[in-house]
């Protein structure tokens, strides 16, 4: 599973483009995963909507997560479920999700990060790693120590999600984070595909350059 | 499976007292069936209260049902979830729940209560039956006339829901009805046991009497 370039979809600030658009325009650009988080929809409005994506992510070879709502997230063949700290707990998620269905969950200290691995969660969200706008119920940023704590206390893979974009994706990698999430610095963009593709590669480059800390030519042999 | 007696927990006209607590009062009247509903509360929260009142359900040996959330039914053990219009259709609902699950659905005209039948629902309720001031968004009442049709356009049982009191129980069950759904009359009263039992024992006679129209001493030998 490949948590790289995580977008999700926010039609708050998507310039009027529907979550599919979004979401077709961020995989053109090399979206891992989209999530589909609309706070405001009615279930009935909204599990079409995740159908639609389920179906464009799965041409794309890409995860399809749906944020909060689980029974849409099955009902739509999504891959997974995101949950915040309000949300069902994770727990109860993996009590009534399949076996390979996937959970994720925001967390904002170490503490909670290592609670949700016990609980069955399969990746975690430093949420919000940096302040951020997108999200106006976020909180202040924790922050890239807090992120390097989460890194080194859990094995599962680390999502930072919150105030990220093309000037810290380096950082957020350097520090050990698995990906990056983004709604702004993709989504609020004219250009999605573009902006996709230039977090993308920042993304790529930071790993193979943490897999190979010396620079081309310099690994071992 | 009885819906005689179908009480749904509200907080806000339940004067202070907990969801657990009406459930618990209800249940000592004579109540078949505990829907929870709060549109509030966050699923972390709702969850452990769900949990509570399906162990005050279960020891009680009446239904317990929770009110758009499905997550949160499966979650908790209830035995089914009630839906609305603008929740997950029941098709959907039937898909991600287990075989013995209950889908109750709520509807407004006679197309939707044969589409929620063929879709899997197990019980209708129509909603609301007449004007209520318990659920600000119920529209007006549909009124006796239509309770008729849709208890003879389908073989499920119908629930009336909205409005329904002491003084139009027995002409609910009259016209067809297989229980009858209350907040106000029950939940919104000082003595919720009381209450329920007055409105179980005016649902029970009105059944009885249907189904020996005559009278006592006049029914077939």
């Amino acid at each position: 599973m490949a948590y790289d370039l995580y977008v999700i979809t926010d039609r708050r600030i998507g310039r009027g483009r529907s979550h599919a658009e979004i979401a077709r325009d961020a995989l053109a650009g090399g979206a891992d995963v989209i999530q589909l988080r609309d706070k405001d929809l009615p279930a009935c409005d909204l599990l079409p909507v995740a159908c639609e994506i389920h179906g464009i992510t799965r041409d794309a070879g890409a995860l399809f997560m749906v944020n909060d709502r689980i029974d849409i997230a099955l009902a739509s063949g999504a891959d997974g479920v995101h949950l915040g700290q309000d949300d069902l707990p994770v727990r109860a998620a993996r009590r009534i999700a399949p076996r390979e269905f996937i959970i994720g969950v925001s967390v904002g200290r170490s503490a909670d990060a290592v609670r949700a691995v016990d609980e069955g969660a399969d990746y975690i969200a430093l949420s919000p790693t940096f302040s951020t706008s997108s999200k106006v119920d976020a909180g202040p940023g924790h922050g890239i120590d807090t992120l390097r704590g989460i890194c080194r206390a859990v094995s599962l893979p680390v999502i930072a999600i919150g105030g990220i974009g093309p000037e810290n994706a380096t950082l957020v990698i350097e520090a050990g984070a698995e990906g990056v999430a983004v709604i702004s610095a993709v989504v609020g963009q004219e250009d999605i595909t573009g902006a996709a593709r230039q977090m993308k590669s920042l993304v790529t480059a930071a790993k193979n350059r943490r897999g190979n800390p010396e620079g081309p030519g310099k690994g071992p042999l």
